[in-house]
């Protein structure tokens, strides 16, 4: 049996894709062995797109989303509702959001999420910047659309209560039913808690 | 709704990274942001990684697999039987038949396979250098040892006709049902070709 990899390049190449979040070593074995049959103009394009985002990545100063501008466009849109804001944990949740076409106001990036478990607590993510930003004044509504995690949960609650002090309205998303599902197949705690949050018929 | 990433660097990566196979926008996200949150040397490591096997790789002149030296661990390795020649479609194909601890031949690595759907055609692999490690005598057996699809049987069937005018045996992994499969869950192909080439209770 081949103790290794028989080169040691590929060997690095592998281990380094396997650190990769989903992909293991037999996965990173066939995407190693796919860049090896594209031309290597193509593959060194892959890989200075992802250096070049590394060292040159800037985030925007007012929300903390990644931009390429001081401002992100969002921030910078004169068309935005400055009196809204949404909390969300990272740039998917601004993409999610966004895709809805139902929010105009503006956004503040988390960078992460509360998680004990994880060693990440309120000094690792964007927590003061946001309370900096609210005691600034002009916001009447902060919008808290994290996952419904036990993690969300947490971080909705240590950041409202550091909002607290401020006159301003906080919310977060609606929990209930998706719409277009089956209660048959709904989980018992997301149908219980759409019971409990129930609304008058329009 | 953000009619693209908000930053073209970004842009730039996830596009880059959606190229790979099995890798759809989303998880291109995902992978690049997983990036962004880990240290610029990690990264580089990464990127280095893959950019350094692409452009130094080496292949065995003998068998052509990847190797860093000219001739493979197994190629130069005293103890295998040079009597047996085992041709494989890819890397893979050498890894999977050593870890059996079946194999002590040598090996020729194909670097493809025939598939006229997706335009390669047997030069467009390693069948000539085959033909000629056979023609150069000393090998007595030929397995193919192709992934039993129609590519596969084709490229068997290419091969072993310009094997023909050589002395060497000709052989194909056995088919049939897999050890521990259950006779009710095996495809119907595969149950006939079993039947038909039954073999006696040893």
């Amino acid at each position: 049996m081949l103790e290794q990899y028989p080169s040691k390049l590929l060997e690095r190449a592998v281990d380094e894709m396997a650190k990769l979040p989903g992909v293991g070593r037999k996965t990173a074995l066939r995407l190693v062995l796919h860049l090896l049959k594209r031309d290597t103009p193509e593959v060194l394009a892959l890989t200075q797109a992802l250096a070049t985002l590394r060292q040159e990545v800037r985030y925007c100063k007012c929300c903390h989303s990644i931009s390429d501008t001081e401002l992100c466009q969002i921030c910078a849109s004169p068309s935005r509702d400055r009196t809204l804001l949404c909390v969300v944990e990272n740039l998917q949740g601004v993409m999610a959001i966004e895709a809805t076409g139902q929010f105009h106001g503006l956004y503040h990036v988390l960078g992460g999420i509360i998680s004990p478990m994880d060693g990440i607590g309120p000094g690792d993510i964007e927590v003061e910047s946001l309370v900096e930003r609210v005691a600034a004044g002009g916001i009447g509504e902060v919008i808290f659309a994290l996952s419904p995690t036990m993690e969300g949960d947490t971080t909705n609650f240590y950041i409202s209560r550091r909002l607290r002090p401020y006159e301003v309205k906080l919310t977060t998303l609606a929990r209930g039913v998706s719409v277009g599902d089956d209660l048959e197949y709904t989980d018992e705690v997301t149908l219980g808690r759409s019971l409990l949050g129930r609304v008058p018929l329009a």
